[in-house]
């Protein structure tokens, strides 16, 4: 791993089913992130259903800690995110995933991300020890989230603010060809023409202009590079071929 | 559902386990999104494992539609988004989750989704379709993303940036006709294709894919409204007829 060590710890809160835990691995790895801590996990640790879910991100898995409370989880950081999709009798900051992740992006001292069981969610107790909440804002007539889903939306938004994440981004679109010169889009337009003209495109000629000035617009729209144009030049010659057996 | 059925399409290319399918269905639902369209999924249409995956979701499997083929599947669309991890040979605009999601938010005409099988992810003739990629920038060295969490990402993404839940916001772009759809585009190609086929322009036949994409790409790049695609389709049927003096 190139990924610095330095993202939130995920900490699953007595997960259920081995599968998640392994299913939350991957997504941690997916967007950079490798601490996994867990708290009394259902069936004990290691869990042999983890490894085939986490598809890869063993790593993580055997990285793993495993404490007995939420308390012992988290003792090192000093930032602790509590998820709930449910209000709580609490009074704290309750925050969207992305502003979270802003936080944790520029935190000095460590950060956890708190997720609750499958079913249940985190209990009173283990959402008083955390300072912030963190909130998915979901569909308010199914807004369940699976466990694994929870984790990557909160390791993605971590990732979009994190300059350390150092992920892959995808290319600027300048990195694509330019649009062509004025000059090669004149010519093609001009070639159109050419060849419209005789065979009686821009008549009724009372209504050239608009006729032309609709297929002016219509071909800088696309804003082709000098290769496009060079190919649809080619169509057009191509088109005023006779049509017939060729190649051999 | 109170939240109106005008989200983006979600189509699922030869998915290949139905639990994958609910989960996908379920992270729809927990943002909002409810049409799902598979593409021949592997193990035929419904799927005993989708239900239980779906969590609750039900409503959203109930109503997929299944399509022989993604161009029916995305037939009706004016605006398709492929989502993939690696570099395609294609020429298109790479966006992120969260660029394609703002576009979809005041998208005018529908908006598709695209993504591919468990393994293999979209073949290139697939990604050829979409008008633009996706890419969810991830760790460089451990980019397979689990597809329900691809879709989740998405499907969050977009209800960050659409309107709220039962509101449905003027069009931002309600001045511009949205780009025709898809059916219309595949006619405009398909006639193209059908002119240049006799006149020799895909030879030599060894390169005919390659230079099919090469068309089909240019050609999808415009965004051109159903009036345009109509006005190149006479530009076409025009370069037809014979030269000669004509009105009167």
């Amino acid at each position: 791993m190139s990924i610095p060590d330095s993202g939130p710890i995920i900490v699953l809160v007595r997960p259920q089913l081995g599968e998640n835990i392994g299913k939350a691995a991957r997504a941690m790895l997916n967007f950079g992130l490798t601490r996994l801590r867990l708290v009394t996990p259902r069936d004990g640790w290691p869990n042999p259903s983890a490894g085939p879910a986490a598809a890869g991100a063993d790593g993580v898995l055997a990285n793993a800690e495993v404490f007995e409370t939420l308390a012992d989880a988290v003792a090192d950081c000093a930032h602790v995110y509590a998820t709930t999709v449910r209000k709580r009798g609490v009074t704290k900051p309750v925050l969207t995933p992305e502003a979270a992740a802003k936080e944790a992006a520029v935190a000095v001292g460590g950060t956890a991300f708190v997720f609750g069981p499958e079913r249940s969610g985190l209990e009173t107790d283990d959402v008083a020890l955390a300072r912030a909440i963190i909130t998915v804002p979901v569909n308010p007539e199914f807004g369940s989230l699976n466990l694994a889903q929870a984790v990557v939306l909160c390791a993605y938004e971590w990732s979009k603010h994190a300059p350390a994440a150092g992920l892959v981004q995808p290319p600027a679109e300048d990195a694509l060809l330019p649009p062509a010169p004025q000059e090669d889009l004149e010519g093609l337009i001009g070639h159109i023409t050419d060849l419209l003209e005789p065979r009686g495109y821009f008549e009724p000629y009372s209504r050239a202009d608009v006729t032309h000035r609709t297929l002016r617009n219509m071909l800088t729209k696309p804003g082709w590079n000098h290769l496009e144009v060079r190919t649809m030049r080619g169509v057009l010659t191509t088109l005023m071929r006779k049509p017939g057996p060729r190649e051999r």
